[in-house]
């Protein structure tokens, strides 16, 4: 494998110009003036230089993207959503192989070179998506996580959770839970089961938890209080967590306590009007944040990019962040925070870790963010990807 | 001036595709199979068609667009926006007739046809502003209409109304009002001034009002009443109007009524997590809604492109619009909505109307707002300037 040697970029958070030397698919060297005989050197112009983006909430297996334009079809409630998403699927074709390769392949152009996606499991599809999923990321070079997500409910599925089983004991890499209460009617059964699968597989733990106000907030406590006592720290993720933005900040301060001591991190998208917890006051407190698209392009909505700097732009817009260092706080999301949610080992920009580097004509990263320009450059593992 | 014959495309709203014969600024026909001999003819391929977007909410005197990225350094307080904002225009070189024609740039690649720019009016900026708008504009194809706008207050900033009226006097087509309440602190006294200038210059008014709850819904309500009672129907326009965004319901609907009685049109910017007024509600009602991006990479924020496709996506996104219907209302805001409280005449796609046209390659209104994909051609008075 060839070297390939980065000449002048502006490595995020270096602070001044330098080379970057890449070896064996690792990060060898950053260092300004590098002399690396043999090289393939790639001079990218002073430009900016990001790890790769990390896309920590989405769902690939339903996307329509790539296809023709499918005007959405549901009513504005969530059983019409549901509904619909059940009694279409099939008439379009979803999962798609070639409509999640389709999405991975802007993924990767965009520079995400790593995505947890949340995959429908329950007795009509079967592990469909999963093997979807799987067959589409084989031949991806973006690095792939399922999570086994009941997405129209467990406990009120009959033989889903058998086939979350089914989908860990195939390999899929983490346990989704989905609104305990509001959706599945039994909250502590409810986690019983997803934390028993996660401990029993030794997989990590992804829980979407939409319901808002007090009943979220409750919630919140209770897989707190779980993840604590069982020594989770670090392995379990809440996504979306509306309710936590709804909370008066002593309420919130009280859980960001409790989160940062048990070791829970939260994943938000930043999508529609829905409530953004409070990204700051949570990284100040140590909470890890990532984020994610949610879905794109599907029978859930038509919104979405693949575009994880938009979506970071979408998270710092909607946390009212002007000042540029609250502004790298939703970059960080989208880069350091997804890599500590996946669990990703030598992620970043120093000499060791794994070069998966993205390059972009911005002059800083806040600016980055907000004008997300096209990427001149991508690599994933040291292989140059886009050029 | 030569014929333009824009042969096969997807005129919005006709539902069938069709040619469009330019002739002499105005389309001339809209029909398939146009046979104009003379004619320089443009095959679009099957593309999308809309009449030339229209912004209707912006601050072209204060952009520092097209230079390089400024950090934002104001603190989170609106007073500390205002310090910043006056202690650092000088230094920037804002009001900057550059920069300003950089972003009329960018917005007419983009597909803007009309602008509606809030001009800061104040003693110690003076009139500078509206003379570097002007004089931006006059370089441009973009139509630009200035709102002469007392940023820093008007009673509470003694000399202010008079700078305003000398405004008018030189010619700006519109006078503006802001907080009357929350900022002036005397809202029946700012709204004589300026509904008094309005009338004694027969311009338009546009309001800025941030102010929120019942303060706001408050002040609604006087300007609906003096709207009625002076009968300005179709010449008032509420900016923002963030309280609207936050009252129940049905509060909310004696607003709109008022709204639709007395001739006041609405203008959201759908920016950062503020209150998106009912936009379907409204339309449903009648009242004229349109958007614009507010400011652009300025010392009071560093978001914003440019284009108003992107802008009507956010508009949709936050009213939580999925159906194709719904979205079509965004993009409804960012056409005859802001021509409507422009006072465009000739706006549209009909025969007679300003051929002011902007082809895109999407199959259809939602996805154009949606994806809002790079211009392939925009033509300003059957003048092509972007192809």
């Amino acid at each position: 494998m060839t070297d390939v040697l980065l000449r002048n970029g502006l490595p995020w958070g270096l602070g001044a110009p330098a080379d970057i030397l890449v070896r064996d698919g690792l990060i060898d060297r950053v260092a300004p003036g590098i002399d690396s005989p043999g090289a393939l050197v790639v001079d990218i112009d002073g430009q900016l230089v990001l790890p790769g983006l990390v896309e920590a909430h989405c769902h690939l297996d339903k996307t329509l993207y790539g296809g023709p334009w499918v005007p959405h079809s549901a009513d504005d409630t969530l059983a019409g959503r549901i509904g619909n998403d059940l009694g279409r699927r099939a008439e379009l074709g979803v999962p798609s192989v070639a409509r999640i390769g389709a999405l991975l392949e802007r993924m990767s152009a965009a520079g995400t070179t790593h995505v947890r996606t949340h995959t429908d499991i329950d007795p009509l599809v079967g592990l469909r998506g999963v093997e979807a999923v799987r067959e589409a990321a084989a031949r991806s070079p973006v690095d792939v996580r399922q999570v086994a997500f009941p997405q129209h409910g467990m406990l009120i599925n009959p033989g889903t959770a058998e086939l979350l089983e089914e989908a860990l004991k195939s390999g899929v890499e983490a346990v989704g839970g989905l609104d305990p209460a509001g959706i599945d009617r039994d909250p502590v059964r409810h986690l019983d089961v997803i934390f028993g699968l996660a401990e029993r597989y030794g997989v990590r733990l992804d829980i979407h938890l939409h319901d808002g106000g007090s009943l979220g907030a409750w919630e919140l406590e209770l897989i707190t209080e779980r993840t604590r006592v069982l020594g989770l720290a670090g392995r379990v993720t809440v996504s979306h967590a509306y309710a936590l933005g709804q909370l008066d900040e002593a309420y919130q301060d009280r859980l960001i306590q409790g989160f940062a001591e048990a070791g829970v991190a939260l994943v938000t998208a930043a999508v529609y009007s829905f409530p953004v917890p409070p990204v700051k006051r949570l990284r100040a407190a140590g909470v890890t944040v990532a984020c994610g698209h949610d879905g794109i392009r599907d029978l859930w909505g038509p919104y979405g990019s693949g575009d994880m700097l938009e979506r970071a732009m979408h998270v710092a817009y909607r946390s009212t962040f002007r000042r540029d260092e609250d502004i790298e706080l939703a970059l960080e999301a989208a880069t350091h925070g997804g890599a500590r949610v996946l669990g990703l080992e030598g992620y970043g920009l120093s000499p060791g870790d794994r070069a998966d580097l993205v390059v972009l004509p911005s002059g800083s990263p806040a600016e980055a963010v907000i004008v997300h320009p096209g990427r001149t450059l991508v690599m994933k593992d040291g292989v140059v990807l886009h050029n």
